[in-house]
């Protein structure tokens, strides 16, 4: 039976906050926005409906849970919450904190411009807030 | 207590397909992607954690069930799935079927180019294969 095994190049955009229990939690390394991605650690899912009705249940609630988080901590206008999978099919779901004035605001976040690494220091205060409100 | 009604400006760029249980799932009006849109028929909804969680289970649901119909009728290489909100801020989910090569692919749909209206025709024939798909 295939295991779990996150996609080589979710791993290098993004580093792993925390195990929920159906996905990892991961900030993308982009200081542009707050951006993190939830990838359920299920094998072969590229589509919603390849995973089961409790999975997809799983994934709404850490879905809202993830985002009420990152809503509280960042006082953004809106989260934006996207399944795209164009350019890597491993099933990812982005919630990302988008405030009036951002960079591109307000369309979308994905195919916009360069990604800008977080500074360590910047990186490490925000996952202390973000983890505090989870 | 406030009633449901549809936001203007998505009322405008969209027309109603079906009632399912929780939402509207409505058509885009633009030919260049088969671009649904679910919009859950409760007021005051912004964000994914302002619903009751099982209205949230429920819009799981219908996505998956609309993202599995468009993707049988499309044959589409992938589903995008997404709720923005950054122009118009009732919640509302896209679900929209990407193909290799079509408008902007890789990169998202929103904030691309102008739409260009379905002809009464096409829009007829695609509506018909998606009910039945539903």
């Amino acid at each position: 039976m295939p295991q779990f095994q996150i996609d080589p190049r979710l791993d290098a955009d993004s580093r792993l906050v925390i195990n929920l229990g159906l996905c990892q939690l991961r900030l993308m390394d982009d200081a542009r926005w707050p951006w993190l991605i939830l990838v359920p650690q299920r094998p072969s899912i590229v589509e919603i409906f390849d995973m089961t009705p409790l999975d997809q249940t799983m994934l709404t609630f850490e879905t809202g849970l993830a985002a009420k988080a990152l809503s509280e901590v960042t006082g953004c206008a809106k989260v934006n919450i996207g399944a795209l999978g164009n350019k890597v099919r491993q099933f990812h779901l982005h919630v990302v904190a988008r405030s009036e004035g951002d960079s591109n605001w307000p369309n979308p976040v994905w195919g916009h411009g360069m990604p800008e690494p977080w500074r360590q220091a910047d990186r490490a205060v925000f996952l202390e807030k973000l983890i505090g409100a989870l």
